[in-house]
């Protein structure tokens, strides 16, 4: 057999996908999972939607659709985008496999073997894997807990031999990292990056999971700013407001990027699914994403506040978190010289699991943090999970 | 902004495209789309297994799957693909986003910028798209009644240069050629490949749909020959069997590439819709598929006949085609210096559209040939429409 190519050669399995296996354990408090809980997902709705399509739209969803999107959809796409403000008329919209695919797209219409990437640390593992997936270099940023830390991603463009291509940034609760940006880093990024020979990729996942209307506010796509000072290609996703098994998601930019996209799309899988399409479509034209996410607002709210107080009930005082104003995480910081694995071992051991921070590191290294998702955990398991998590993390500091 | 990675440069538009505009116009006969006809879809078995499902399984449906695919869907597949003598126990399995998305991830996992690809030609566009979109060198081979032509695969090696690493072929039903391979003709080609430093490709999305007890007989894929004299990614796909629009295909293939297949699709889309792989698995499970197929084979059969039968009523004599055992295509070969172009624009301006030769090219050229496809076409408007398309060759022959 040949031998793989350069590309395959670097592809490690993420240390993500073992804990995955422990987490599908009865007996095993998971915080490890970045997804909704099966028990939120609006079955009824799409039971409802499903059984009164007419036989015309399903035969639709049996069909192939065109590359960019069944057209109904991108046009409910970008109603619902309108409502946010975005420049859904000046743009155009596609639709991907999930916001990953829309990651991965971008990447490949950009990325030539050993381009440079400038991401955020810690970052999404999908956007990590994708970068990769094309022989990117990854430069990589800290964040505060008002967003991407300006003077180190400033510095990053002082070596003129590297000149990012690619900056990607996930402003609003952060996966893994769980803040948003302030409107003023908002402004600093986009003020640095105007003129630079650049694209921002704005992922935005999150987006309707704040947790009040003083938060709501900070949700503003920097996409919405017009004319834009660098090109931004805006990131949104089905999978955190309808379900990820959809695998719907889209990718808002200027018809020069998305004409591109198109021609991606056709050699990696001419369209995504027709049939979750025809759903989503309908979900988006009826209205029922309203009611639905301002339901998963208050639980997820709720969640965040039972794990949040635990933490500060349990953890020692050199552990760190910013308690998050919105979406899945919880990030905990701990002493430079600790190891998370360590206490993911000892955790594990007692019953509670979340994700090592490494993992979420371009570069596989920084490891005193973790992940704790309270978006799949049950109330009454969380409280019972985060002291046995607050107990590793107290033995270790001893 | 920055400009486009050298693979996105490459990419164009393909012709296909606007032809399909044209096909959704009610007063135009296409025989363009190489698709299921809407009718044809078993929406009735579907809505039953939907309204069936357990709400556990419909909230799986909702949810992340595991990369390689929703573990009841890989063992029905594999139950199913064991029914054919491949060889699912000494192989992985991988859930894709439909056949394209298979072959897509093959070529990810061997081609660098540069390698070559043996193709057929005619070729899948699909197949010749995602193979450009890693920027390989295509080299392609043309087709006789029984398959690819030994003397000119052969010669493809000879230049030691250029070392072919994958060899993609698609020997049943080929999308655009409608011709199946002899049997012969596949230990030809694997005696020849045996030993070699390069992978065979076995695309195989029509193997279903034979016309007849004794065509079935061909349809034996060389991924059943064990030991593998070269390794094969043996590719299928629900599109024909179910629908497109639920975007599902798989990849046989050794443990070693599956594993690096995860990978990639990890960075690609993380999992294939789970919500269509719910319904899919059930389908196979319940044994729904085989009454289907029964049926769709009747029906194609049927429109092949007609379409083949006005052929030879219609056509004059220098024009050629093979009348196919299966699928969904007939591939008709004009004299060298007819232009396909010309006919198209002369029978679309009558009523009646089709696929110009060069679109399956993978170099763009030839063009004294185009692709019928019967699949999508009701029976009572194939005769008039080859009527058409037939006038339009006799007037350019004359």
């Amino acid at each position: 057999m040949p031998s793989f190519s350069k590309c395959v050669q670097e592809m490690r399995t993420s240390e993500i996908r073992d804990l995955m296996s422990l987490a599908t354990r009865p007996d095993i408090i998971s915080f490890a999972g970045g997804m909704p809980n099966n028990d939120l997902f609006p079955v009824k709705e799409i039971d409802e939607i499903y059984n009164n399509l007419s036989d015309r739209e399903k035969k639709i969803g049996f069909q192939y659709g065109p590359t960019p999107g069944y057209p109904p959809l991108i046009e409910s796409v970008k109603e619902y985008l309108r409502t946010k403000n975005l420049p859904v008329d000046s743009n155009e919209l596609i639709i991907t496999a999930g916001s990953l695919q829309a990651i991965n797209i971008v990447a490949k219409l950009f990325i030539d073997p050993g381009d440079t990437v400038i991401t955020e640390n810690p970052c999404f593992i999908g956007g990590t894997s994708a970068f990769k997936s094309y022989q990117a270099n990854i430069e990589s940023v800290p964040l505060d807990a008002d967003g991407i830390i300006m003077d180190q991603l400033k510095r990053k463009f002082d070596d003129k031999s590297k000149n990012p291509r690619l900056v990607y940034l996930s402003p609003y609760f952060h996966n893994p990292a769980g803040i948003i940006y302030s409107e003023k880093r908002k402004m600093e990024v986009l003020h640095f990056l105007a003129g630079k020979d650049c694209v921002l990729i704005e992922d935005d996942p999150y987006n309707e999971l704040y947790f009040d209307e003083k938060s709501k506010q900070l949700t503003v796509p920097m996409k919405t700013i017009q004319p834009e000072p660098v090109p931004i290609c805006y990131i949104g996703s089905f999978s955190k407001i309808l379900g990820p098994g959809m695998r719907l998601g889209w990718l808002l930019a200027s018809p020069e990027i998305i004409s591109k996209a198109q021609l991606a799309k056709q050699s990696i899988d001419a369209c995504s699914s027709t049939f979750t399409q025809v759903l989503a479509n309908q979900f988006l034209a009826q209205g029922k994403l309203k009611s639905y996410v301002e339901n998963l607002r208050i639980i997820y709210a709720r969640r965040m506040k039972i794990m949040n107080d635990c933490l500060k009930a349990n953890m020692p005082p050199e552990v760190k978190w910013v308690e998050p104003k919105g979406g899945f995480y919880i990030w905990v910081e701990l002493p430079e010289n600790i190891d998370s694995l360590q206490i993911m071992k000892e955790s594990a051991a007692k019953g509670a699991i979340f994700v090592i921070g490494k993992t979420f590191d371009p570069h596989g290294v920084r490891n005193n943090c973790f992940r704790l998702a309270f978006s799949h955990t049950p109330e009454d398991k969380i409280e019972k999970g985060v002291k046995i998590v607050s107990e590793a993390v107290k033995a270790k500091l001893k």
